[in-house]
């Protein structure tokens, strides 16, 4: 028989978490604040428990997938959870998965923590991947069940890295989504359709963006190679058209203009010659 | 004999310019400001003019490449241009391109206005693409002569829409940028190798969520469809989290900040189990 598994919260990535073990076999029990959701896990052969508590019993490998920290403290507090491995899936920041680690170890069980690099649709398949950080004896015992879900990163015995990875890509992530919603309502405003603009244009130009960024990675590493052709004064002075037509536009520049002053401060730290990747050295120093 | 062309400015971006147009077997005539720059291109066929004005008389097309549009003011101004084709790729915003079409039309040239979808190293290759908006017979008269360049993307007669698509995807690529140079800055104050967690996690996870952008136009152009699964509410609470990481690991948070007051507004606004493309139309609204 496959590893029992129980999943704590049937949100929209709880629900696709406890899918994807039952579609690879595992008995599933769930648990839900709010009684009911997700029914179609019944008709799948989850086995609802009616309370935390319960839930946690049924299983040794418990996977917790709630709104933010709080909430897992909230209600695993004071549960027996001697002998259990909890996998946090929720997502945390670096100290909160430390912090969370110190008091479900206390409490006698293996922590891992873990930050999910996907969508709810993507759980299952070949993109999705887990960051895991923590107790290494217990994801080598469940790495397999774990992989039920999405292929699993083990990033180190620190229970802060997983949500370090997994803040840094979401991080990124956004920088790259509010780029694009700001490009896309600058498009709205001229009238321009969303999809054409978006196939033709938008994703095949991140797209081959997109590769320079091993060449930022290797000037971190190894430092700043050949320019690529592309100083900081230039840019500092291209970017001063992106806020103008913004506001001429119609279009609200919040999003951009923190990196309009980035620019600016590198230039007038004498970088102007430089590129990209010096903007990253600036980020570290402190604000103000 | 292919066409003859010149380029005004031999910066990192005219210099890629002049040396595609040589590589494609065209007279090409140069000028910089600066005289001597890229002495290269001398060696490559390319010949030299004293001035702008002599740089000009030696072909019919034009391409202008300078650092703001100012300077192609400045350059350009009082010299003959009667029954040339200026093709200016200078950045600049709708605004700029439109005024420079009105007086460089009323000196009794055709004008195209450009966007350089590429950095110089990608001139001349599959990837580039260049934006071009204004009178349409010209481009259709030199559209396989500027091929040698990259490939061309006509986007209308009115002269401002080159430079409303390239400053879209410009916005874009520099919030994407800024994203990843927030990730490395994170995985520098830890202590982790740059290169190593950009091939495995960064550039993967970008290219897998950049598909998402699809159904964010989508939405855009035909109403919201199903929820992707990750509602506003939720990923506003994940992202304190992103904001209070940085600032515990000694990263200047400006970059975050601006997608955080959004995804906040957005749920006070009602929003909270809408996804990412209501974003857009946030930004729409005017500020303050
Ligand atoms: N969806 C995504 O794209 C995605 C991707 C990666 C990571 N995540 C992370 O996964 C976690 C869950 O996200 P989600 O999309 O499933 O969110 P969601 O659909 O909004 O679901 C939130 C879940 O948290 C529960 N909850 C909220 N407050 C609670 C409390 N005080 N006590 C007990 N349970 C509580 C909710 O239970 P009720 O039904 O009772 O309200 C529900 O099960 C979050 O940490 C999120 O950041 C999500
Ligand atoms: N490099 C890229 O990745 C890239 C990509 C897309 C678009 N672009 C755009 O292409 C244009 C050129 O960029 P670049 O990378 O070639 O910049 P660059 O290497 O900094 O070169 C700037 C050029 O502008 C000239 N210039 C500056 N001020 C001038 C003035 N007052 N009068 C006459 N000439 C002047 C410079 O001449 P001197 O040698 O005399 O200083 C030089 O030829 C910019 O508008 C940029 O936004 C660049």
């Amino acid at each position: 028989m496959k590893t029992p598994v129980t999943v704590l919260g049937l949100g929209a990535m709880g629900t696709a978490l406890a899918r994807a073990f039952l579609a690879a076999g595992h008995p599933t029990t769930v648990w839900n604040r709010t009684p009911g959701r997700s029914p179609e896990l019944d008709s799948l052969g989850a086995n609802r428990a009616a309370t935390a508590a319960d839930a946690i019993a049924a299983s040794p490998l418990v996977v917790v997938c709630l709104l933010v920290d709080d909430t897992v403290r909230s209600t695993l507090d004071g549960l027996e959870l001697t002998g259990k491995t909890v996998a946090n899936l929720t997502n945390s920041t670096p100290g909160q998965a430390r912090a969370t680690a110190e008091w479900v170890t206390t409490a006698g069980a293996q922590y891992l923590d873990g930050g999910i690099m996907a969508v709810p649709a993507m759980i299952g398949g070949p993109a999705a991947f887990i960051f895991y950080s923590g107790a290494q004896e217990a994801f080598e015992q469940y790495s397999g069940d774990l992989s039920a879900l999405a292929s699993p990163a083990y990033v180190g015995t620190d229970a802060g890295l997983a949500a370090l990875h997994d803040i840094a890509l979401l991080s990124a992530m956004y920088g790259m989504f509010g780029g694009a919603q700001h490009a896309l309502a600058l498009m709205a405003a001229a009238e321009v359709p969303a999809v054409p603009f978006t196939e033709q244009f938008l994703v095949p130009w991140l797209t081959a963006m997109l590769t320079s960024l091993h060449g930022m990675a290797g000037d971190l590493d190894n430092g700043p190679a050949d320019t690529a052709g592309s100083n900081l004064a230039m840019q500092a002075a291209a970017y001063e058209n992106l806020v103008t037509t913004a506001e001429a536009q119609g279009v609200n520049p919040m999003l951009l203009v923190p990196m309009g002053e980035l620019l600016r401060n590198a230039v007038a730290s004498g970088a102007g010659d430089q590129d990209l990747s010096a903007l990253v050295g600036l980020l570290r120093t402190p604000a103000g």
